[in-house]
């Protein structure tokens, strides 16, 4: 039986992949327990500090299986996970998205109740705004300023000039200072493993370069963060970080496969559904798992291997081979063999279960609302996990 | 004040678009009424029962705003929301996905509390899994044999010999057969209207033929169900149907203005986003709406107009013009000038707020709990609706 966190723990002594109302969010917890000592063998090594993003997991259950007890380090991408974590008693908590002035509030009642909490800016009207509150008295969050390693969404370059001018007006104004934060977000577009460890290499040098920079100026820089899961996972060197954030990794998924990054055995996320239909001259099985269930992304579009909607296993969670999510309505998924495959479809009755492997982990787990816990290669399930969502 | 079927009016005061947390799912209550009436007056034009599908909104206010009292008609996606609109009063309901066995159980249950409910089939083996169940003296729904009219997912072809043995096996068995339904998935290919009537009427011929083709062997055939919004809007007869569905037009979306069956200021949906930040030399605005609040629909990419993550409006819901959410992350959503385009982006202060209409209604309203009610022109948040999700 799988320790819950968030209720006592409920024996589920029927339930199994055979049984269970269909679609269903189905999560194997060995898989997550390996992928998760994978990078924290690595990390360790490399001598850095691991913060894993739960808003891939979005549950408790899941971060406790980081952390079996303690209070973080943890990264989230909303204040509603830094709510609901820190009701669950993780108190280190970095809000990796940069921050909006009518949030301070939040983040503030955050602080007061004694979270530890850090946000995330790259402007000096955002530095302004937490200065202002600062004056008014307000308990105040730490701050990371954003760094651009790559271009890939927000953040200063290293070199620019007003990454001091934000830390000249929070020094200023009474607000902590904590370091720099980046996001290689761009390695998504690497392919099989070419280019990440030289992505990470950019990630690290842009870091650290905007560390010294604030350094030199007499600013305190005591975090040095970065992450993404492509990096984490091809880093070589990560000399002057202090901590690596990560999050699909605790999943994994086809984007992280197509990348390079994960097998699909390492997948623990998978989508289980019934058969509700065949269209023998197109070539098509249908099934209960539309888009509804599967998120609407579609992650492996550009890749070499396009994975449509997600690729098809048996019950079990072993691939078929060739047969993906051809195309989805919302309640319906249709079952193809990949285009330039000679592949066979395989014989799937009326009623028969399928699980499917989602390009993005963290798309299609917000489509539910529950894990179905299983170990690989059992059917029974042996926990219910909640998930959180919203703002 | 709006009234809220699920709960007492609740009065909020002092709510607004200029208050709420963001990212926020805002409704303009008006535009509904609005859309429901065009397409009410067409179909009783026509002489045809209008059975909305409530799988856009998933919430009895929205359905309310169809029936205003009474049970329906309505039509369903999940047996989650058979039961859900069931427990709010609804009883005549049909379950427009193809029946898996398993479910027959479900099904059962809502026929035994008194729900009026239809199934849909398309194969002998469902046909027999329903036998079987009334053979064991099981509350049976009523039956709609499911009919392809143009390729898009399930279906038995009109003159497909099955269909006529499907209605054997159900006569024998016990099973109410009450007709016949198709759906014209593929009229969301068309473009600018050009090609809606004639898909039209392809849906209409090969309902009526395959009841035709059921009465003529002595088959009861009181149903014939067609329906997608873009057939509803451009159907210019509908001898021998008797009732349509349609589901997004009571939001409509951009899919739907590529189409041709809207215009943007039809679109009662949209995403409220506040301005984080600014990327100046990259061209890009960001907000704190990603994909997690206007869901990975990418459903005009392949349209004349790609609208991206979708169209951005002011706070007031008026499209800023050439603006669309190019690209978005899980929080992030980064706002750009359409490609092509010559148009400035706009001044948007950080802080400031935006609307984003979405590609597809569907989708992005699930990515949200809640329903924030306004009226077309005024900030004012008049209600919250809640939305039902899972299966």
């Amino acid at each position: 039986m799988i320790e819950t966190a968030t209720k006592p723990a409920v024996t589920v002594e029927t339930a199994s992949l055979d049984s269970i109302a269909t679609p269903a969010l189905i999560l194997d917890v060995a898989r997550v327990d390996r992928n998760i000592a994978r990078l924290r063998g690595r990390l360790s090594d490399l001598g850095v500090q691991f913060r894993p993003h739960v808003k891939t997991g979005k549950s408790v259950d899941v971060a406790r299986r980081f952390f079996p007890e303690g209070s973080g380090p943890i990264t989230v991408s909303t204040l509603a996970e830094a709510d609901y974590f820190a009701s669950h008693g993780f108190n280190d908590i970095t809000y990796a998205v940069g921050l909006a002035p009518e949030k301070i509030g939040r983040a503030s009642a955050l602080v007061a109740q004694g979270v530890d909490l850090t946000v995330l800016i790259d402007s000096v009207e955002q530095a302004g705004a937490l200065a202002d509150a600062a004056g008014r008295g307000v308990a105040m969050p730490a701050v990371l300023i954003e760094v651009d390693c790559d271009g890939h969404r927000g953040g200063l370059l290293p070199d620019d000039p007003a990454l001091i001018l934000i830390a000249d007006m929070l020094r200023d104004g009474g607000v902590a200072l904590r370091g720099v934060l980046t996001h290689a977000g761009e390695s998504y577009a690497c392919r099989d493993g070419a280019g990440l460890p030289e992505a990470a290499e950019a990630e690290r040098a842009a870091a650290v370069g905007a560390a010294q920079a604030l350094r030199a100026k007499g600013h305190p820089c005591p975090v040095v963060s970065v992450g993404s899961t492509p990096t984490a996972h091809f880093a070589r060197n990560l000399d002057g970080v202090t901590e690596v954030r990560a999050g699909v990794f605790v999943f994994f998924d086809l984007v992280m496969h197509g990348i390079g990054v994960c097998a699909t055995d390492d997948i623990a996320l998978s989508v289980l559904a019934t058969v509700i239909g065949h269209r023998p001259q197109k070539g098509w099985i249908l099934t209960d798992a539309g888009w509804m269930a599967l998120s609407r992304d579609r992650g492996t579009q550009a890749h070499p291997v396009d994975q449509g909607y997600g690729l098809v296993c048996d019950v079990d969670g072993v691939p078929f081979g060739d047969v993906i999510v051809g195309d989805a309505s919302q309640e319906h998924g249709i079952l193809t063999i990949r285009p330039g495959s000679t592949a066979a479809l395989p014989e799937l009755a009326l009623g028969q279960r399928v699980r499917v492997f989602p390009n993005h982990a963290c798309a299609t787990g917000a489509q539910h609302e529950t894990y179905q816990i299983v170990e690989t290669g059992s059917r029974a399930i042996v926990a219910h996990w909640p998930r959180m969502r919203g703002w």
